[in-house]
């Protein structure tokens, strides 16, 4: 394994490709056997499930509930909100037979043109059109608003390029989708979701996010206002970790979903969506982690503190065994998850190194001389500090170090962030920074073809027009025409 | 409310249409627009929750760890393994293209036939196949294994007849999908997980189940061994409530899947594979609801005790406020989750006749003279009793009702079961008995073919043979061949 740990490319020698190592090294997830889809292994998939976990607690917390819809859509479904299926048609999964048949010449299986489908099902790419159709039969009334639901659900978008747990063929996410009497109900609700994603990317995957709305090119296809919380990583390319989307009365209108209200008028209901995906596991690895593997944020570890023995004898290690026992069950009454490492299998070199590179935030290592002295070695993975303290209190020290780690980490990355994000007003210079990787505050004439126009000269987006920050206007630092604002253009992921 | 309530068919009219009703009428789930696949509604769903919660937490304990397996399946993967594809080839989706176009004349998006896939996929029917795939490159050392993987996930299985939760199309599942060095080591798993599954029915479901292994021809389409749990619903018919299958080295085998043991002999892995799905829903309701709605166990009841205040007057009802609001405190300090309905649009009858249908094991009532009495009415889900206790160590109280709902619905449950369960010898009693909806314990010659001549005959299948009971020969009821055991008969949904 330490030999393997070699073979993780440097970040700076080729960043895609350190990423790329680390998911594959580091056990997170592999590539299938089907072109695009990933198979989540164990220990990306208990990163998962914690984020599930934090975020489902979050969605409750704020009224929602969940539900589940359908993995198939009808094909007409999709056609019946205009801009939506110009923004999934063309990356759609197609089931067109329900039957295979065994073929007796040895060569398997193979459709049965006898059993197509009356009407084509697609894969659900995202889920608004099935949720609106089935909403039609539950609202009538405005005492049947607000519904605010949630899925947790498997979607499919088939992507020419894919990259583990970025852009995947398959992934996994939760869709919120909620229907609401009035516009301004929903407005609120779009952006209360973009803050409940805020809080969980900055305290508990210690990411730091600018908050923003999309330009007009960059919105989801059929919403009116897309927000987004958008994070840099690394190299300095932005990483857009989650939207909630305004949908106006788009879907209402399209799926013929009414309601009577108060005054009993009969009105169209107001929708919104929102989701974050697997991809918040590509964003924690290129957010944290460093040349000798993961580095992960306390809150989201699966485990949080590992202990390793250093022994000579199995005497020894049942004198250290002894010991760490008691330490173990203490860190477990604080809430903490603790794995004490003893197989004989591996040396402790060996050991260190691959909790290293699985990104366990502390580790804990007992030897002979720590017996004597009743001391333990503490290293923290975010600095790779060590130091040697006493064994009383040293639960208490644990505890307190993983805040710290936790703090520090999201510290880390803001400063990077303060540090890569700069004002620019030539678009000479735009080209030139935006080549370094970096978040820029630019003017912009807030038309589609700059915007355009823009992206196909330096691969830079409209990442946002920030919540937050400077709104003084200006002029378009390409056409000169006037600029209501500077909005955040950056490269992404 | 009331009057949708007595809309409610009863069992002794129609069970099945009495079922269909309660489904809907109980807000559990509905039909899609997608034949054969259901919406699960967010009540049906939080208990789908509160069992995968549980259940999750029983796979940890015995060492499992949850990943995640891609949807689609190349086609080809079905045929390897010779039994596994004569099981599922009939009932997959197929996914052909992978994009749709759009259709300026009007007409929507169609499939862009351009876009055909090189090789088909398959929707999952159950992962065997990709996953054992996937085995192949984890496994190469007994040290490697064994591999305890579990992943939720839905499926899709395209049945003719379907009805909610019982049979549909696409459902939610989990599947566990373990690598062992040894066939005793195998077996033993396959065993050790019917035993999670029948404790989870007995103790969490309060559905008394057999445990037992199923007859050849009822065995998973590649196993050498299906364990089974059989449940017997109010109507005297069996539902297979879990499943736990020995596979042998079959998948080893079809997908290469090899390893070298202690000794340096390479051998195939040995594997086992075992579910539960959102069907346990349906075995829920059919095990203890009632012709006034669900009857749930406490130990899955999304609200588990509601209170309802009778009042005449804004001032009242606060007054009931200030005495409730210590009492649901409490009450959710033990855990326990409580719901106050002080909703004004409707009166407390409808309240009551809703909670009812809904199946919430407890009800506390409190009105004016309670108030004045330092009293609540408290009314029991599973016999509808009520009583009007002092509110001091009401906490308790419930507390302790609760657990005792949970055991009277699953000692109901058993003593249905016993009472319906009967040996019998000539196939002429066994002809009319089964008519009448009973467990039927009765020899069989070990044929394939008398097992099916008897199903033919009277829809009856062999549900499995017990683990435990009679286990002294006979003579086949049917043939008068020599049987070694009595084996379980009966019909099944």
């Amino acid at each position: 394994m330490a030999k393997e740990l070699k073979e993780l490319t440097p970040r700076s020698e080729n960043y895609s490709q350190w990423y790329q190592d680390l998911v594959i090294k580091a056990d997170l997830a592999e590539n299938s056997a089907v072109r695009g889809c990933m198979v989540i292994k164990p220990y990306g998939y208990a990163i998962w499930e914690k984020m599930q976990r934090i975020l489902d607690d979050k969605f409750k917390e704020t009224g929602h509930v969940n539900a589940y819809f359908p993995l198939l859509i009808p094909k007409s479904f999709l056609s019946k909100e205009a801009e939506h299926v110009e923004g999934f048609a063309k990356e759609c999964a197609v089931v067109t037979h329900y039957r295979l048949k065994t073929n007796h010449d040895g060569t398997g299986v193979v459709v049965d043109p006898e059993a197509k489908l009356e009407e084509e099902l697609i894969i659900r790419p995202t889920s608004e059109t099935i949720i609106w159709n089935t909403y039609r039969n539950w609202i009538q009334s405005y005492r049947d608003l607000p519904i605010l639901c949630n899925q947790w659900a498997n979607v499919m978008r088939w992507e020419m390029r894919t990259r583990l747990f970025l852009r995947t063929a398959e992934f996994l996410w939760q869709e919120g989708h909620t229907a609401h009497a009035t516009r301004e109900e929903a407005e609120i609700e779009a952006k209360k979701m973009q803050g409940v994603y805020a809080d969980f990317a900055e305290n508990y995957m210690a990411m730091p996010v600018i908050r923003g709305v999309k330009s007009e090119s960059e919105r989801f296809a059929g919403a009116l206002d897309t927000y987004t919380i958008e994070a840099m990583m690394q190299d300095g390319k932005a990483l857009q970790a989650g939207t909630s989307h305004f949908l106006g009365q788009n879907f209402g209108k399209a799926f013929d979903v009414t309601f009577v209200d108060k005054e009993g008028k009969t009105d169209y209901a107001w929708a919104t969506s929102w989701g974050v995906s697997t991809r918040l596991i590509g964003a924690l690895i290129m957010s944290h982690s460093d040349d000798n593997g993961l580095v992960l944020p306390p809150h989201l570890a699966p485990i949080q503190v590992v202990i390793i023995p250093i022994y000579r004898s199995e005497e020894q290690l049942n004198q250290i065994r002894q010991k760490v026992d008691g330490i173990v069950a203490n860190l477990k009454k604080l809430g903490i998850s603790v794995k004490f490492d003893d197989a004989d299998n591996r040396k402790p070199g060996w050991k260190f190194a691959n909790y290293e590179l699985k990104g366990v935030p502390v580790r804990l290592a007992m030897g002979g001389r720590d017996l004597e002295n009743n001391t333990i070695e503490v290293m923290r993975r975010d600095t790779l500090e060590k130091e040697t303290i006493s064994c009383d209190g040293i639960e208490t020290y644990v505890q307190n170090l993983l805040e710290e780690i936790q703090k520090n980490i999201f510290q880390k990355a803001l400063k990077r962030r303060e540090e890569r994000t700069i004002t620019v007003d030539s678009y000479d210079e735009f080209k030139e920074k935006i080549e370094q990787g970096y978040f820029i505050m630019a003017h912009w004439d807030g038309t589609p073809e700059t915007e355009e126009l823009i992206k196909n000269e330096t691969k830079a987006t409209i990442r946002c027009l920030p919540l937050e920050g400077d709104m003084t206007p200006g002029k378009c630092m390409v056409t000169g025409k006037p600029s209501a604002r500077r909005v955040l253009f950056a490269r992404a992921y």
